[in-house]
């Protein structure tokens, strides 16, 4: 059986761009096309490979085919790019998952650093670095930022270096909650701040620190900047990555609840066992930014 | 019929944390008391209330039980207050969603000005301003910061000012794509940068431009942060609001591709229509700081 490239490439778009709709727009083709193509493609592969949902996503069985049809896109565009001597203007697709705090500090530097001449489009996902493995598994990204050391299966996986967290608030908010010391008991009264449900780095802190596992009252902030400012702000204490909170430490805003205690998370780079240039290119700049920004 | 508040109480558990046993762990329970008291909730009303994914969420029929679960634990907090004479220590869960620059911006001083003594918990949640009222809708949350001034059924909504946004890029990355002049043809050839599927900001901009549906090619970058960081780096341009793009302009690390053209995003605050203290306080905080930021 050989499966159609046409209807590969669709069942990527859909998942890609979440609906059929929009899928028929970036491909230029009417909705009932698409319809037609995952139908035709789901009776070769014997499965359903779409839940039909919002957004749309790859069924567990869909994924194998997921990636195959980036790995395709891939070396299609290779082929293409080798029989016409060069780069024709053409753009490549290259999705990835990247941990929010190597998100907002060493990880675009290290996309600015591939060629531009490989002109690669790059479709950032971003998740926790204990999550960002599941969507490698799920075929939807080439390669992730993630704290899992184990390969995901078909896939490389690489040490990038550790990110250094430290446990920090504002001096006003430790006045007021940390006046007779970082005890366990002001640990377990005085707000947190945590990004949200997936994030557990400040109670993997309290659990080093005092031993026990406490569960303070606690903010959700889902955004880097606002996470950081909510802790100058006072509203609470949390972890933040070495490479901003220095600056803050030394202004002042910020001052350290254990100083010299320090979480590491250490980070990997999980990518496609496959040798695409663009892949290569990608792995290249991330391990040089990463080797000089990272632990 | 009378709800029962410990069902309700769970049920809101459930959904916010988003499992089961994530729910039966804050309200210090065993899992199977959690189901239990869903299954009676659901019995009670007749209808399934939570549809059991990872996360869990509120079913349509679970909307009007969730808001109503949240009202209630915002009048029991005050009735408590009154009864015992002061805010005894106890926290109260205050669920917002806020569009991604405003949480970048503006929004963490706005709720670092509501009274500590209210002893919110602030659980923040994020998405583009076009889809921030469907939180509203669906229960989770108690207000948002939204495009859409139609209120959300029993919501209350009142306008907070606009933010503008100027569409920049690196003048490294202007002098390569532009050189010829801002023309339609650049602009469809020029990399773009977005921040998701939903963000259609960038589009906007070009049809006011160029009264012409482009589709340059994207990258997507899902984080304030990296999004800005992007931009300086050359990656593409994009639209960035005045609010952090003055200092950028003025430091010649941005260019406008257009100056003088701005798009405005009207924003609105909606509410439930339910005059809890801190709903009140919040709102008040809110507005106040809104309308020393926004235009």
């Amino acid at each position: 059986m050989s499966l159609d490239s046409a209807q590969l490439e669709t069942f990527a778009a859909v998942v890609r761009e979440g609906s059929f709709d929009a899928a028929a727009r970036v491909l230029n083709v009417t909705p009932s096309a698409v319809s037609q193509r995952i139908k035709a493609l789901e009776q070769a592969a014997g499965q359903v490979l779409v839940r039909r949902a919002r957004p749309c996503q790859a069924t567990e069985a869909g994924a194998p085919l997921l990636r195959l049809a980036g790995q395709i896109a891939l070396l299609e565009r290779e082929a293409l790019d080798t029989a016409r001597g060069s780069g024709a203007g053409t753009w490549t697709r290259a999705a990835v998952v990247v941990n929010a705090d190597s998100l907002a500090t060493w990880f675009m530097p290290a996309l600015a650093a591939v060629p531009p001449e490989l002109r690669l489009l790059f479709d950032i996902h971003q998740d926790d670095q204990e999550h960002t493995a599941d969507l490698l598994r799920s075929g939807t990204v080439m390669a992730a930022v993630t704290a899992q050391n184990v390969p995901v299966q078909g896939c490389r996986s690489q040490r990038l270096g550790a990110m250094g967290y430290r446990a920090v608030a504002a001096p006003a908010m430790f006045a007021t909650w940390f006046a007779d010391g970082v005890t366990p008991r002001a640990l377990a009264d005085a707000p947190m701040l945590v990004v949200n449900r997936k994030d557990r780095l400040q109670h993997r802190f309290l659990r080093t620190l005092t031993r026990r596992e406490l569960d303070p009252p606690s903010h959700y902030v889902p955004s880097v900047t606002a996470f950081e400012e909510a802790i100058r702000l006072g509203l609470g204490w949390g972890m933040v990555p070495d490479l901003v909170a220095d600056a803050d430490l030394a202004a002042g805003r910020y001052r350290e609840l254990s100083p010299g205690s320090r979480l590491t998370v250490p980070l990997y780079w999980q990518h496609w066992r496959f040798d695409a240039q663009a892949l290569t290119a990608l792995t290249e700049a991330v391990r040089t930014v990463a080797a000089a920004t990272l632990r």
